[in-house]
């Protein structure tokens, strides 16, 4: 297993890692790799990546269905976080052939941070095929 | 690893894949079988399909969320089906035992559609136990 | 794969299934362990459980995004939980280590009921490295 270390730089941001998951698989194998996000108030996701538009429009979709401001019962302020997390998702799982990830033409992988910005970790777990 | 082709025929479409992905499966094993979906306007989920106004509750749920109408920056259009996907998924993982899906009685596997009409594929990786 | 059976309380419920989970890991092995909810009106979910605020907040957003009373062509009743299952997911995949599940400080497990009160089933399956 291997841990990636990912700064984010804004309150809500999307941190494209694809490269940094591509190094991190091992050479040659078949299978399918894990990326685990262990934060509640940050998750993981795959969209496009060639237009930054999409993020933008991506964040603030989330902003206006879970809007920072409540009214929220929790008293630190980031409900809105914990509740985007769960509905993006905290884990990822991509096939993997010959050690190349099997992302489509114009899918890049994201950490989504939604309570930041923050040092955030992603475990990256390869998994054998049977 | 299979790929799977899949014909949508709506804009907003849910196409049933279940028994495709049953016949990719291979004979006898214990483990889990991965779907992913390489494409950023559409997605993999597991529903209800022996009512099909579920489907049908779930694509105007989606529509009532994220409207294809934006406001958005993402100048192609579809900024909506990016934004869905997202929400729903892109990949599956289910549970195989003695070559068997593991789904519920009542779960179905769809392919979302949420720019369509499309050919779109599937990939399918068996994975196995420890 | 083992079989957890859990009771859920409310229309609307988490219930942590944490321990739950670490019993049934075999000890010792690293990969990862597939949680699977066989169920078209629940689910299950990763995030906060020190503070039971975040559940709360977690359920009453569900409520605003997807109200329990439509309008739903569906006539059981039961749309909302459909749709409320398919946003929040219906399996988990979490990286385990040495035996030990890879969750942050701060999360924990949950079966999400959105149709209840019921008894549900959750699939816990092992999978192992490369």
């Amino acid at each position: 297993m291997t841990t990636l270390s990912v700064r984010t730089t804004q309150t809500d941001d999307l941190v494209d890692i694809t490269e940094r998951v591509r190094e991190a698989i091992p050479a040659g194998l078949d299978g399918a790799v894990v990326l685990y996000c262990p934060h509640t108030t940050a998750g993981l996701l795959v969209n496009e990546g060639a237009d930054p538009d999409v993020a933008m429009d991506l964040l603030a979709a989330l902003r206006r269905l879970v809007p920072r401001d409540g009214p929220y019962r929790h008293r630190e302020g980031n409900a809105a976080a914990h509740i985007r997390s769960v509905l993006t998702g905290s884990s990822l799982l991509i096939p993997v052939q010959a050690g190349r990830l099997a992302l489509g033409v114009w899918q890049r992988i994201f950490l989504a941070e939604y309570d930041g910005p923050r040092n955030r970790e992603v475990l990256v777990q390869f998994l054998g095929p049977g």
